[in-house]
């Protein structure tokens, strides 16, 4: 499944233009999955001048400054002429640092949104997911999951987490959530994440996750390993002639040495980017099928343990910082860091 | 076929590295021929404080200002160890505004070069070419022509065109050297080019081409239609439907929109640039298969006129001023200007 952004597609090339093109499946040539987010995190973190209120949000674009107000109800409209698999509620994203009462209210709004977007939607080709809010506060979760799961959607989001709060932080607010999500339907962790926070999600019960972590992280030559990230760039890696993950598949690690793709990085060759990216996309490929596996076979205790027992996670501070720098690239304008 | 570069890459990675790996066909998984160009005129165009005396070039690498001492030999040694199919002699370039005494200076050390090149040989798996100069002086192509003829390589290029001179004095050039070149052997023009010339100097009795023009225009949205080239960055095609050339049937033309393609280099994203770097290099196969094919049939001449009645030639000027533009770029440590 692809993950694609209202936002970012209703400013840039507009929603008219993937309409006339025959849809984003088309456009785009996918024919398989797609989910689109409402956009409703984008705003909340790459949008200026914002103004909410309970009608919707006002906003400037990050790109030209061009003032726009998107409703719930316009949220599906954009969604539904992009024409995704699955289609997710507008929500609103408080910061992790804002106070129960701030956290509260935007739950509160995010609800009101949640029920005006069931009510909006025409297309019944589509899966409208719920967003559950609710910040770091473990009552608000339990009652945000609670309250949507009685509205009964086909699938349910864990949103505002992943926002540069402690790992375990994030952990324990999925714990707390989960337990209240219906197992017969998709959970969906938004924005995590790495491989380690993945295995983690999934003993706590979550099916579904979306991140640029692996794509991000790829162009800047930190390739996964099942020992942990590389990094390529790294002066051993000039003369090493086996590929960065000898248990990898992919058309990357089949064909090149480490050193093949060290060098690509240092001259800042384009096919640098997108062979780590191959890699890193199939490494995740690979984890979830090696997950699933483990699930059906009823052995993933122990595939959590052995996996754990060699991969190194990435330093958390380091994590956090580089999450952060990427953010603020992209709220000037450059969208990309490598 | 592809082109690599001595020079590029006995500065980086270096060529020890590329030997421990395999050779250049492993180290870059490409099974089919490979050239390597000597590195002369990259030493002439990219290098810093070039010294050149009978000997050699001494100059300073473009990367690091790291000094390096090139002569024939060496030359041989560095493309032997790469282990390209075809391998070039080492050649002095000078500038095309060099006076006729100082250019067949150059040429007659060239012509030495040339044959200490063939005797540091001793690898005899690998096609040495020898490369005529002369500048843009009839008398002096005609010279080199003969005497480098007369030490018989297995093919010969034509260099020291192409670097900012008008397209007439380049074909003049062409004709005047082409002529004297044995019809048995591969006669090659480095450095060219667009799909116009490829097609006149065909006329003229080449070949073999390089350029790097089709994939570096590609980077910058420039894309080749059997009209002429697009820049797929204009307005016009933010809506259109159709591919960029309806009649190509490559990955790109096949799957995407020029709207999309148009999108992606608005937005910046690698993909764009993958995918116009696709098209160009399709459309410069589909055009050397047309020439290719129309030679066998007798119709060259018809194909040349029904060519040049459709395609419409990228203005001179223009196109001299964005070659320079990269080629200072790249002095200037700065390898892409997308």
């Amino acid at each position: 499944m692809v993950l694609a952004n209202a936002y970012h597609l209703y400013l840039r090339p507009g929603t008219d233009i993937i309409e006339k093109m025959g849809g984003l499946h088309r456009f785009m040539a996918w024919d398989r999955a797609i989910l689109t987010d409402s956009g409703g995190y984008q705003i909340f973190s790459l949008a200026r001048l914002r103004e909410v209120s309970d009608e919707g949000v006002v906003f400037r674009s990050h790109i030209d400054g061009s003032q726009h107000t998107i409703t719930p109800e316009l949220a599906i409209q954009i969604q539904e002429s992009l024409g995704a698999d699955i289609i997710m509620v507008l929500d609103e994203c408080p910061s992790y640092q804002d106070n129960m009462e701030k956290v509260a209210e935007s739950m509160e709004r995010t609800h009101k949104w949640a029920e005006r977007c069931q009510k909006a939607q025409t297309r019944r080709d589509q899966a409208l997911f719920a967003i559950v809010q609710g910040g770091v506060f473990p009552e608000l979760r339990r009652r945000s999951a609670s309250y949507l799961t009685s509205l009964e959607f086909p699938g349910y989001a864990i949103g505002g987490l992943s926002l540069g709060e402690p790992r375990a932080l994030t952990q324990a607010m999925v714990e707390e959530t989960v337990a209240l999500l219906p197992e017969n339907k998709p959970r969906y962790l938004m924005g995590v994440g790495s491989p380690e926070e993945i295995v983690d999600s999934v003993a706590r019960g979550i099916d579904m996750f979306d991140s640029a972590l692996p794509t991000r992280v790829a162009r800047n030559g930190a390739l996964f390993t099942w020992q942990g990230r590389r990094n390529i760039r790294n002066a051993a890696f000039s003369q090493a002639e086996d590929p960065i993950e000898p248990d990898c598949d992919c058309y990357t690690c089949r064909n090149f040495s480490a050193a093949y793709l060290h060098h690509l990085f240092r001259c800042e060759e384009l096919l640098a980017y997108r062979l780590a990216t191959i890699h890193n996309l199939s490494f995740m490929n690979s984890l979830m099928r090696k997950i699933r596996d483990a699930i059906i076979n009823g052995t993933f205790n122990s595939f959590r343990d052995s996996f754990s027992a060699r991969y190194q996670p990435t330093d958390e501070k380091l994590r956090i910082a580089q999450k952060q720098k990427w953010l603020d690239s992209r709220s000037h304008g450059k969208i990309r860091e490598g």
